[in-house]
């Protein structure tokens, strides 16, 4: 099977001209067919308070009103990915943005549950995702550039998280190629202690994992990235890194194994 | 050759969730292959005043500069165009949306006019638009969605006129197709009287445009949207015609011909 390098860039990247070149001239480096999935980070909030719209938390999650929804749509399908994708077709990389309503190609499904309402939140089952079109995209030698905006096939968009987008449409791909997938951030990989890079490590077992969890050392956002990465590599994706951005063609990082 | 229908929709229906859902049902019964082009209207300024960003003007055009695009990138390529794809998906219509940075559809120079600074505006030259990937997409029935945005070539988008836009596209696939274009807003047609829908006018020639201009029965933002329009019918487009959105599928409304 022909290998397929799917990378998920997040928002403290992107939301930064200097830090987003540097990211696309080695994603450049990255060899066809290829895959990028892009977070928004701060600039949907920023814009959220620029237009007074109140962010609604729930639990340390985010409600996604409808107010809220149109800034991400505004944000992340429009302004972040477009810039993308003319930095990319600037550097010779024929980029194609595709929101999840694109081609249909990642329905999702409203989040419900129970009595918590998230707002305009999808969550994607990688079953449904559209591969036929992709595929024929990753022929073409195109790269499609996917925001974290989906929609529920029944005219409303919604906002998905981007970890969550990587992981689904690598695991969706996985049946006739063989997928790494990449979560590029800020830091240079899963660290023991988020200040230093010396502590990092790089080969994360998913039982190891378990333990970093119960005694604290991994926690926050990590671990919803991490059971992501893991969920993936359960569903034969062949391989799944988390680096620094800067790092992408490097072996510096974190390698995930069950 | 096979037709191709080519339809501009205005800011006034697409800013009106009824009346653009009424004009979506309408373009479904258009027959494939066929391409939408949308503009935004008064929705960029709207979030342009919300921001506080100051719109600029010189001699009664827009300047476009750094905000002023993010917004009309955000508004067109966003919010405009994500909700029409996932509304014409709604429907069973593969709907793609397309700026012209993606594929690097629709390449456009940065407008420099002498002393006056526009901004970032772009002109579009048919020649350059990109058909071989617009064509691929009519093959396999996919729906091309393309708002108000381009980009240089270089990694700057642009704001670019949506009836220019329809037109270069019009010219552009007039060579292997036999296009049809319609240009859709508020109103039934070209009017005499612009208050009188029974002064309609259903054939115009370019000569009774070049009399009406003078005379002043058609002025204002209609002078370059039949100018625009005149020039397609010059490059081989089989018929132009302007239409209320609502009679898209209807005879009535205004032909031009040369």
């Amino acid at each position: 099977m022909q290998t397929l390098n799917i990378i998920k860039i997040g928002g403290n990247i992107v939301n930064n001209e200097e830090r987003l070149d540097k990211f696309l001239n080695n994603f450049m480096q990255v060899k066809h067919p290829k895959i990028l999935v892009h977070g928004g980070g701060r600039s949907a909030s920023d814009l959220c308070e620029r237009l007074e719209i109140p962010i609604k938390m729930n639990e340390g999650r985010r409600i996604t009103d409808a107010p809220a929804l149109d800034v991400a749509v505004m944000v992340y399908a429009g302004l972040i990915n477009k810039n993308i994708v003319a930095k990319l077709q600037a550097l010779s990389c024929n980029a194609l943005g595709l929101s999840g309503a694109d081609l249909n190609t990642i329905p999702a499904k409203k989040r419900s549950d129970g009595n918590i309402d998230y707002g305009f939140v999808g969550d994607v089952n990688s079953e449904d995702i559209n591969t036929y079109f992709i595929r024929r995209l990753l022929d073409e030698q195109i790269v499609p550039v996917f925001p974290a905006v989906t929609h529920d096939n029944n005219g409303q968009l919604l906002n998905t998280n981007a970890d969550s987008i990587a992981s689904s449409l690598a695991i969706s791909l996985a049946k006739k190629h063989n997928v790494q997938l990449v979560y590029c951030f800020e830091k240079i990989g899963v660290l023991k202690d988020v200040e230093n890079d010396d502590s990092l490590i790089d080969h994360l077992t998913q039982d190891m994992f378990a333990d970093l969890k119960q005694d604290g050392t991994i926690h926050e956002g990590m671990i919803p990235k991490l059971e992501t990465a893991f969920e993936s590599l359960g569903k034969n994706v062949q391989s799944v890194h988390i680096k620094h951005a800067k790092n992408l063609t490097t072996q510096i990082g974190t390698e995930l194994s069950l």
